[in-house]
């Protein structure tokens, strides 16, 4: 039986641009698990399985409920140890690190980009709580934060230098192949393709040239999904 | 016979304040390898032995000599398999990351804090050959550099935040005991430390905690040398 993951969805049922959901749908492809992603909306807080935090992602495998990516990551590994995502007990503090400068460094950027664009795809009964709860947070208008994200972009490639150099090393975060760490970073940049043109990065950077490597991934899994360039 | 190690001093010879030269004595006290830590100053790059790349950490161990702090930590792990820096696989990949991290972001943000104290805790020999040289790489004095510190200290601290995030959940970067990845990061603690009485974090920061924990390592290894407060 396939594991149910709600996934968060725009207006078009098929665009799914919760980076961590698909820290998720890439995790679940690494294990070779069958999925059934459900398309979810902000506003469906109560359409959730529990427990859950009102947030996605989401899993329900048989009578097993984990939310919270990191749990559902842990619970995975555990539930279904081959193929491990973490390659060993130092890949899980990679994944560790490696999240905790995602979650603080790359999507605090990525989102100021982002904002209108996620309104703009965002399914009609989302729009108005996606926009109110994000200019409360920020306390502008969604418009005046993403307004100057071209003068903003040379700073955001610049905070990627920890990615860059390290892929001057190896193909993968997680070394020669793909690890759980790769897909924390990767559903950032998901996130930003599937619901944005605003190219991130330079082409010759080498972290255009590892991007590509994870849309090859489980044939083209996060490639075939509508998205932009990139 | 004790690993002989090239260890950048300052004008009083016991104040090392190489930040690369401090990840390889923590390693080599991890490892529990006797070491004789030369003082050697900027100037001195004809008294390294060969090969070299006019930098410190250099070691020579036996007939062996090894340069660069990433290449001696993989050295001494072959060579002194015994009480693993890295854990296992998954550990070297975080202290790739984490290295990544330091020489991108920290090291960065640190040496624009600390130039004009470097400078007066060189080496006299050293001083004309620092200021040039950093001078030239910054395009401006020293003490221009360093004249807004305390204005870029909210940006440095916040700058942190990948690691105080991880520390939120565990002692060590390296999990429940320090590896070589909390090394890499005391290392620019250390740096700072033992040439700045320049405050870089709030009492009350779980990344203070974790720098006591890592003085009291090894029998206070490194609170033991001249430095400052922290």
């Amino acid at each position: 039986m396939a594991i149910i993951l709600y996934d968060l969805a725009g207006a078009e049922p098929e665009r799914r641009f919760s980076p961590f959901c698909w820290r998720i749908r890439m995790a679940l492809a690494h294990k070779g698990l069958a999925v059934e992603a459900v398309p979810w909306r902000f506003t469906e807080k109560d359409k959730l399985p529990q427990p859950n935090a009102g947030r996605v992602p989401v899993i329900v495998d048989g009578d097993r409920v984990v939310h919270d990516s990191a749990a559902i990551a842990d619970y995975l590994e555990q539930r279904y140890p081959e193929r491990s995502l973490f390659g060993d007990r130092g890949g899980r503090t990679l994944a560790r690190f490696v999240q905790a400068w995602t979650d603080t460094v790359l999507h605090p950027s990525l989102i100021r980009f982002m904002l209108v664009d996620i309104h703009r795809h965002c399914a009609p009964q989302d729009q108005d709580y996606f926009r109110r709860s994000r200019e409360e947070r920020f306390g502008v208008r969604l418009e005046d934060i993403v307004r100057d994200r071209e003068a903003q972009l040379p700073a955001f490639r610049t905070s990627l230098d920890p990615l860059r150099r390290m892929l001057e090393q190896q193909d993968f975060i997680g070394g020669a192949a793909p690890a759980y760490a790769d897909y924390i970073v990767f559903g950032a940049f998901q996130w930003s393709r599937a619901i944005s043109d605003f190219e991130l990065l330079a082409p010759d950077d080498n972290i255009a040239a590892w991007r590509t490597r994870m849309l090859d991934l489980f044939d083209g899994l996060a490639r075939r999904v509508p998205a932009y360039g990139g």
